[in-house]
């Protein structure tokens, strides 16, 4: 089987070794269901308490403010439709244009059924207009709710949540972030950051695919989304995943211990592979703003090239890269995030992301520095584009 | 450790091995993201088609009928407030008062949104009046949704959904049913029933707690419940849990070529229970329709005491059983099943579920054989009521 560099982190990760450990008992021993009276499922219940501990303590959270939902998308869609449904019609949404999907379609069926919504912009470096979001609370008299992610997924781009959620109390509106790209790369502190809702996903930091967290601190008001027994009090029905529950709080604990270090790590990498290409590739810029940006993620865009193009090569090496994201697969219109970035046409279409993990190594980055150059300068010689096309000079 | 005798299979089951292996390379080899561009998240798409397919066999449904959810719950919200979405305030929506509360919930919070609803009432052995579904399916002039369990979670008691269906046509009414009960115990065949949405659960068939499925055939109309990416063509965002997905196609196989064989001895096994404690324990009944009711299934009521009580000395003994259902525990109320089927008051209170399966053994029942009777007898002459206390003379 041929060797896999895999570069593509942010669409998913491999499962900790650890983490696949601690699931397996739950499986074909410690079965019972933690709704159930008889102490075989009783036992269960109690350590799925203690997971809860371990997950409210990665996010300085208090363990009955923690929910555990399927996955982020489940997270995202309770935050705002049940937020949406205590408040009723008056509630104004504001949320951002550079938002996953996962929130931005819950928001833009709200509008379609007659919420006030708003999609702040975002500035060349995916920067989020403060200035504009400022305005949409202060114009707004009945509740209102913000979503603003904590880092995006494409460019690693960090909104300064602190600030949001401090111009979110002053304006009496509750905060929702979608914390989903910034779980074991970011440290999350939800309490000194003054977050009211949060959304994880296991899958993105080495738990399973499967499994997500919604935090909801004490006092928020939302409606339940997924309706029927008693589980999570009454907050989210469904009988527990347990297996990938006791999964994602050994992800947390892994990362609560290990990423600062894991950090440094992973940003001198991804460092060596960004100058590695700069100095290797003419026509490349890169997306995002450099000075506040995840430490694993690399977004860069080839002019004159598709990003699609670059990455079915690169699959034929063994390395593994996106273009935009995988939750937006299926569709051909190029990256809304990078769109709305305002990124010259002619670097849209060639911006592929680079993500990195705990488990990537400086051999697997040398061979992408190997192997990327003469990929690119091939795609050129083919390309029906050039330098001499261009019309605009916007080009950075 | 002490022996466990598990007969709360409609609880939950355990994860069958074969199930267990087929999840495991999905954990840490075969990570990708099937949604990906590069081919190591290709694999993963393609042996995920294989799964659907499975799953579609299991049913005779069409793999593209198939999507997967995070569990029944969801399924059931899907179906119910997905079709509520797509025709609004006119629809009129027909359910049964011993439902699951995954449907019963969102069924009453459309009620609480303005939306017509009927909850159908059932006899004395839990079967459903099937003229008031006829008078209510008349007496709709728009679009009409009924959601009919295939089979009771509590009691075993199987509802004529072919004959449902067929009601349904004639009415034009769309039909939904919740399978879960019936997955992996009765034979489903989607077509021959004439079924518009199907919902089953990984983990009442021996997958694991946290993967569902919900059949919506081809022309079926509803909105996506949950909302984001383009994942299950749109009808259900979030990335797909592969290791999961996975376990409940292998666990659909096991059921499709094993479940004849293993009813028969379930069922053997589940006689053998029932006729022993008739005649090992004065006043009891047995609630359900015997003659239309899954092979696996027991459920009994002890008159003069607390079905908590027992629950709790055979959880001491190491036999696991529930009184109602694990889902509603966290109230205190008695069964809204039993309690729709008349069971008199001193009667309600006592009963109690056992449920079998593939694994459960015949030395594993003689034990309760053994061990019950004396528990009962115990409870009884502890308890401040008796057959002297009883005023109505309802008693069947």
């Amino acid at each position: 089987m041929q060797k896999i560099v895999y570069l593509d982190n942010n669409a998913t990760t491999r499962v900790a070794p650890e983490v696949r450990d601690v699931m397996r008992p739950f499986f074909d021993e410690l079965y019972g269901n933690p709704s159930s009276m008889h102490s075989f499922g009783g036992q269960v219940a109690k350590l799925l308490d203690r997971a809860r501990e371990e997950v409210a303590r990665f996010i300085n959270a208090e363990p009955e403010e923690i929910v555990f939902t399927s996955c982020a998308t489940e997270s995202d869609n309770t935050a705002i439709r049940g937020t949406a449904e205590w408040y009723g019609r008056d509630l104004k949404v504001i949320t951002t244009a550079v938002e996953h999907p996962a929130v931005l379609q819950p928001v833009r069926r709200l509008r379609a059924a007659g919420y006030e919504t708003v999609e702040l912009p975002v500035d060349g470096l995916g920067r989020l207009d403060l200035d504009a979001l400022g305005r949409e609370l202060a114009s707004a008299r009945g509740p209102k709710l913000v979503s603003a992610m904590w880092a995006n997924n494409e460019t690693g781009t960090v909104f300064p949540v602190g600030r949001i959620a401090e111009m979110c109390r002053e304006h009496g509106a509750v905060f929702h972030t979608d914390a989903v790209q910034a779980a074991g790369k970011e440290k999350i502190d939800v309490k000194a950051a003054g977050i009211d809702m949060l959304s994880m996903s296991g899958h993105k930091f080495h738990a399973p695919k499967g499994i997500g967290i919604l935090f909801v601190r004490k006092g928020v008001k939302l409606k339940p989304f997924m309706l029927g027994g008693h589980q999570e009090k009454t907050r989210r029905a469904g009988t527990e995943n347990v297996p990938y529950i006791m999964g994602i709080a050994k992800a947390c604990e892994l990362s609560r211990t290990g990423m600062e270090a894991e950090n440094a790590e992973i940003a001198a990498l991804r460092d060596r592979l960004e100058e590695g290409i700069l100095a290797s590739c003419p026509d490349v810029r890169v997306n995002g703003d450099r000075g506040h940006r995840l430490a694993n993620t690399l977004n860069v865009s080839f002019e004159y090239v598709e990003g699609e193009a670059i990455a079915y090569r690169l699959s034929d090496l063994g390395i593994c890269i996106s273009t935009g994201s995988a939750c937006a697969s299926g569709s051909l219109d190029p990256s809304h995030v990078i769109r709305a970035m305002g990124v010259p046409f002619t670097a849209v279409h060639g911006s592929v992301r680079f993500s990195l993990s705990r488990y990537t190594t400086r051999e697997e980055i040398d061979y992408v520095l190997e192997k990327l150059p003469p990929v690119i300068a091939e795609l050129r010689r083919l390309s029906p584009f050039g330098p001499g096309d261009v019309v605009s000079g916007t080009l950075e």
